[in-house]
């Protein structure tokens, strides 16, 4: 990608990442300790989206992602997943201020057994909210090419999301077992057909797989993994309306398009959905969207974070309307 | 100013602003239910100064500004002046969310008498926060000139400061009304210098009055009500380190100057004060900066908001440190 996004990678990076990590595991928070507070503060063109933020009953709780091991082990591009571990959560909001050019939210910090408190307290239904996204410098605005990415890219994309197949094969692997009639599974920005095949693994009888991707190369990948796959801009989905049981969308993030695009791409997905099908939102990172605008668009949701071992992470489930009975 | 600007000012503006004002009042807030809730949105490029948080104990207040009688009455520029009235809270928040264009803040709707309780419940430090700052349209930032104004806008500003000159004297005046010894009084943007020769007023034998302004003209016509005027950028101030008592800082709002420009010069404006020197950080329109930034200077933060007649508003006092004695 840019500039910007490669420095993150260089061994210095790192080093100071996991410094970080090791201060908020061991609740060492001098670093952000200024004037009368505690304060995190990011510039709005780096990395604004590692600031997330947690409701719990009414009092907002703040959070701070930290390196992924993916970036340690296996070079992966960006510094964090979409992993929230209970050392993610620092303390409780105490103000919040942006810029034009940055974001500084203050905390009152929580002691260990607080965080792993709230952490806990985290549900099927607290959302996990990413509050600002990366503004870009002119001249480095997302493309419609903006999605494309190569194999070897694709492969990091894959890892990233092992954590996230897992827990979709567990959420829906036993009502799926005992589908009775075909159940059409779509993938509007497929990539390699990895997540979709995943999925089609718990009933490959049943389960009829349909991916589209805007790159042709990523096309011919997934025709090895899935039944059908359409070239095309999942602003454009290639199936019919009311035509798919489960949608997994997976792109709708800030390193592959802008807001305003996943607000426009929204709808259209939803429309391709049967009465009573279901919309998966997923990402490897910070989704640009959330239940508000899952609600805004007609959608019925009924999860928003998932847990699995010792981490959450945004998931969100949703359904479309069922037609009434005649 | 700029066109976007002017169009506040059309009769249907004001029709609707009047309209929004009419449904705070009444509770009616059928205008932002939208999916499963409540949202007020705003585009960056806009309005977003309209909203603001107010934090009560742990739970975060939304608000939202609503038209000033000084538009409808004196045609003044823009929407809304400082002052913030029981209507303006609207609930707790639910969920924040900015994209690369807007902001959007969800709430839970109070019944009347819990805005007003809320209302009331705002303390002298607890803190008016206007998180969201106008992105301006490349082409359109601030230059140094930014806080020029004519002698007819400024007689404007004089009004939307009235209420702030009272409260100002009625804060200052017992004390200022014994002082033994000389007050060097410096207003480092002083415009038409109102608002530093109506502080003089509580003690005109022992206030020294200071003004600076980058306009030539502007620093004419203060030169008629204050006793020093030096023309020049608030970014130099004309006055020796460690050589006022009192500093009123009325110009670091989104209107005048850019938050990067308010960070830079606040250090710069504290140098000027003696050691247990006071300054008093004001506005027309909201803030660009906030006790956090105060306490960053190394200022000790005595209050923050201002209560008056049936509004509050933005008013922070704090103070050098005094020096030890030997």
């Amino acid at each position: 990608m840019d500039s910007a996004q490669s420095r993150w990678l260089g061994p210095d990076v790192i080093e100071a990442e996991l410094k970080i990590r090791a201060a908020l595991l061991a609740g060492d928070f001098t670093g952000w300790a200024r004037g009368d507070g505690h304060f995190l503060r990011e510039d709005l063109a780096r990395r604004p989206q590692r600031l997330f933020l947690v409701r719990l009953g009414d009092t907002w709780h703040v959070g701070y992602m930290t390196i992924s091991d993916l970036v340690v082990e296996h070079g992966m591009a960006g510094v964090v997943d979409n992993r929230v571990r209970w050392h993610n959560l620092l303390g409780v909001l105490t103000s919040l201020r942006t810029s034009e050019s940055d974001v500084r939210l203050g905390f009152r910090p929580l002691d260990e057994a607080a965080r792993r408190a709230a952490f806990q307290a985290i549900t099927p239904m607290t959302e996990l909210v990413y509050p600002f996204v990366q503004h870009r410098t002119p001249g480095h605005e997302l493309t419609g090419e903006g999605w494309e990415v190569d194999a070897a890219e694709a492969a990091l994309l894959d890892l990233g999301e092992e954590h996230i197949r897992r827990y979709t094969r567990e959420l829906f692997g036993p009502r799926l077992a005992e589908a009775a009639s075909d159940i059409v599974a779509y993938d509007p920005a497929c990539s390699t057909g990895r997540f979709l095949s995943d999925f089609a693994s718990l009933n490959p009888a049943r389960i009829r797989t349909v991916g589209q991707d805007l790159s042709p190369q990523m096309a011919d990948l997934a025709r090895a993994r899935l039944e059908r796959v359409h070239v095309g801009d999942a602003e454009q989905p290639a199936v019919a309306p009311f035509s798919v049981d489960i949608l997994f969308s997976r792109f709708l993030n800030a390193e592959v398009v802008s807001t305003a695009q996943a607000r426009r791409i929204l709808p259209r997905l939803a429309l391709t959905l049967k009465p009573g099908g279901t919309l998966v939102l997923l990402g490897h990172t910070p989704l640009l969207l959330d239940a508000a605008d899952l609600a805004d668009t007609g959608l019925r949701v009924v999860q928003t974070t998932a847990r699995q071992d010792d981490h959450v992470f945004q998931y969100y489930v949703c359904h479309t309307q069922r037609l009434r009975s005649a």
